[in-house]
């Protein structure tokens, strides 16, 4: 791959960024935190203003909508509370000592520091908590790194206002110049990306797009990282007991998980494995009532629904449980209702090339399952890398004193194997903003499963460690200093306790 | 890529790894700890009779080799200790908690889980170290993946009886079968390298070949990460302060750490940036005294050392201020001596197409800088990712009382955006094995600048983090239950905490 240069326009907005490096990073944990609390409180005040543009350009309603600026202004925020806490730094200090196993030790401290200029492409289906300033902007940030963001076509003229308010925000807060630019199309991202002064990309979109810009930051000639959030299947395994337990609340959970956000969300639950002839079937028909219409976010996305949705329905064997549809407006925008169907296992496995993909939108399939089947063997046949796995079990399988328990221990560690998260009777939709959450998993759900898009865990993806041997007081990072002036946690390694490493050595 | 299909052999060893995983994931840290110190004493009783080998097959002395065994066995140990700790699996517990920012939150817990099976290709320099149970290997087996090493081409015997050693020390600990595995020949590691079996891959070596084996990995149907060490200049920048407090120590210094192993190691110092017209030449030149000849490792790298040799003396204004040289054997093995040479600034920006790549011998290169020369300035403008950087200072200048400090303070910053260690008064050659080490650095000292290849941070390379959320007892992994029977380090975050962040909220 040859470097081209950059237009004269998007040359500045590197170069802004490059510039903005060393500043951004000599930042105090303090004020880059009150910058990130700024935006945070900047975003709910322009709150009525941005969803109404929201609502206009992706058809996503006011309340998620505004529950979605909540989420993101908690994920600044919670970012910030991470900054200041330090521990994501891993700060260690090994004491210089004489008697180390392979000789004298010298004093070694490391910490992380800032990466670089990162550009986010930001997503479609959530265009505040995984856009502009979303999740893993606010990662970038915090971490220090400035930030190019690539606007998501599908909401353009909000990412410009939010970009707006989030830029006003980040000055006023005395962030440097070049710490956040917008961008929009998708040639200019993927000239961004080229660029040897970008040091890190992250992404939430499709598996197409996602590994075309995976594989054009591998292979550039300084290849660097590249941290996307593909697509995901979210398998359900829902046990006889629980059905016999719960099987009326099972059914409508499954229909709010499978409906929300019209099952535009890349935790929604693909696939429900359930024991033959149960009553969970008539459950969902009787719980689906009359539900309501929702638009797709873009034309595209509808028809490429509607298309995804015919293959299926008409696959042998398949059943409409919740018969569901789509309909086209004027303006070609696709409204969808829920489709809920129902497929054998042999018949799933038959079709299986029809069945297994993704499909973006308000649909799940069922699969019925006969007496004896090994559900971790269905991991393994039927699914890659998945964000999440989900059980159902009932209270007597949960406490371990269910005959059921080792064969579902045995579907448990096979899910960990293959997904990022497994939840117990709940729905993978609805991702808490937490330290420990994980939200990525092995291709094709992510590029990376290193590590995570949503939680706080988030920010060390766009840190580097460095060490300092020998280093004087004067030349340490404020983290690294014994006096320790930021109060982070220090992982300390004193002289002496390593004699024992060469204890046995015989010469 | 397609995927083509394995020789019998080799889907041998990788279906023997694959096999492996789940056994091995599930061994207890105590048991996989004292399987990694059963192969260290293994190694270390073996030691006479694999060092033996190792001179015959790489040249390098039986000084260093016995002391490479004892530094290998005490990775092993170290690691041993870093499983027991259980710091390195980020245990952390979120509690359900009703009242949280955006509503209930639920329990959520999150470690780190081993990848599954990965390769690691062996270094030629380091023959116990990093190669068959090197450092690599080490982090592979203590994170607990199935480990396929592709064994070195310059050391095949030695790796043989290496791998007979380990493998009988690891089935005796109780290891499964498919734990280690050892395969000769580059074709054979790039057929592993590319089955989907395979989850991650290390490598220590040339830029030309990790670069080949990257993009291998990089490109792969599923993607995965890899983990190369490959080159390094590591410059050096003495300041006239401390010529003056300490010319003969640094000259002589210098000269080891250039000279030992024959210059064949990734962290020599290959440039050293001195004021004009100081002492340090001459000083230089009288600790030179009469140096030993040393074998190289191979012919090919011998014939490669006497081209760079050739070509960097003979470019403008370069004078020899060690001469050193190079002679070949009837086997064709090159024994070396160590060649210091002189250059102006001005000379080496003019030829710096011939003079700022690696020199992979007994050689470096001594620049000399004019008075007010902006040595920050120079790290941008002739080096790119770096293992290390290192400053020689006066003690004055180190307690940040001298004038040059904030000068030299730049210096540091603009070494720590480059490289993976900076070091004070001290060389860089000799890389400590502590929790605090960090061995790698931007491109192209690493693939990869995420991590380290040396201490024990190595381990997180092979892990993948996965989450439970709302999880039974009977179901978690023991390093996240409540009553921590491991005694792992646990980071919790109690219900309530959380209120905060979205205190601000306005809706």
């Amino acid at each position: 791959m040859t470097v081209e240069a950059l237009s004269p326009e998007l040359e500045t907005v590197v170069a802004n960024a490059a510039s903005a490096t060393a500043i951004l990073a000599a930042t105090s944990p303090g004020a880059r935190a009150s910058a990130l609390v700024a935006v945070a409180d900047a975003l709910e005040a322009a709150k009525p203003a941005l969803v109404a543009i929201g609502m206009e350009e992706t058809g996503l309603t006011e309340a998620r909508l505004t529950g979605e600026v909540t989420r993101t202004a908690v994920q600044l925020r919670l970012f910030a509370t991470t900054i200041l806490d330090g521990s994501y730094l891993d700060a260690r200090i090994d004491y210089a000592d004489a008697d180390f196993a392979l000789g004298v030790r010298p004093d070694i401290r490391r910490t992380h520091i800032p990466v670089g200029p990162v550009i986010n492409f930001s997503a479609s289906n959530f265009p505040f908590a995984f856009s502009v300033m979303g999740g893993d902007s606010a990662a970038i940030l915090a971490a220090g790194c400035p930030l190019i963001v690539k606007a998501h076509s599908g909401h353009p003229r909000l990412s410009d206002a939010t970009a707006e308010v989030a830029s006003a925000a980040l000055a006023a807060a005395g962030m440097p110049a070049g710490t956040f630019q917008l961008i929009h199309g998708r040639e200019a991202g993927v000239a961004v990306l080229k660029d040897p002064r970008i040091k890190a990309g992250s992404f939430t979109g499709s598996i197409s797009v996602g590994r075309l810009l995976a594989d054009i930051a591998a292979s550039r000639p300084a290849p660097i990282p590249f941290f996307g959030e593909l697509g995901s299947v979210n398998p359900v395994f829902i046990t006889a007991d629980v059905i016999a337990e719960r099987a009326t609340d099972i059914a409508s959970g499954y229909l709010t998980s499978v409906a929300g956000s019209a099952g535009q969300l890349c935790t929604k639950p693909g696939f429900a494995f359930v024991p033959a002839d149960s009553d969970l079937p008539a459950a969902i028909q009787a719980a689906a009532g009359e539900p309501s219409e929702h638009r797709l976010l873009d034309p595209r996305i509808a028809r490429s629904y509607e298309e995804r949705r015919t293959a299926i329905l008409t696959a042998p064997g398949v059943r409409a449980l919740v018969e569901g549809g789509i309909r086209f407006d004027e303006a070609g925008h696709g409204w969808a209702t829920p489709t809920i169907v129902i497929v054998s296992l042999a018949d799933f496995r038959a079709s299986k090339e029809a069945l297994v993909d993704e499909a973006f939108g308000p649909l799940s399939i069922v699969v019925e399952t006969p007496v004896g089947t090994d559900l971790a063997a269905l991991v393994r046949e039927f699914f890659e890398g998945n964000l999440t796995g989900t059980l159902h079990i009932s209270d007597a399988e949960g406490s371990g004193d269910s005959t059921n328990t080792n064969e579902l221990r045995v579907l448990v560690n096979a899910l960990s194997q293959q997904v990022g998260r497994v939840l117990f009777n709940g729905w993978p939709t609805g991702v808490a903003v937490t330290p420990a959450q994980q939200h990525g998993g092995p291709w094709p759900a992510t590029t990376n499963d290193s590590s995570t898009s949503v939680g706080t865990a988030a920010i060390t993806r766009f840190l580097r460690p460095v060490a300092y041997q020998s280093a004087p007081a004067a030349f340490l990072p404020e983290v690294l200093q014994d006096t320790n002036p930021l109060g982070v946690p220090q992982a300390i390694a004193p002289a002496g306790e390593s004699k024992a490493w060469g204890s046995a050595a015989r010469d």
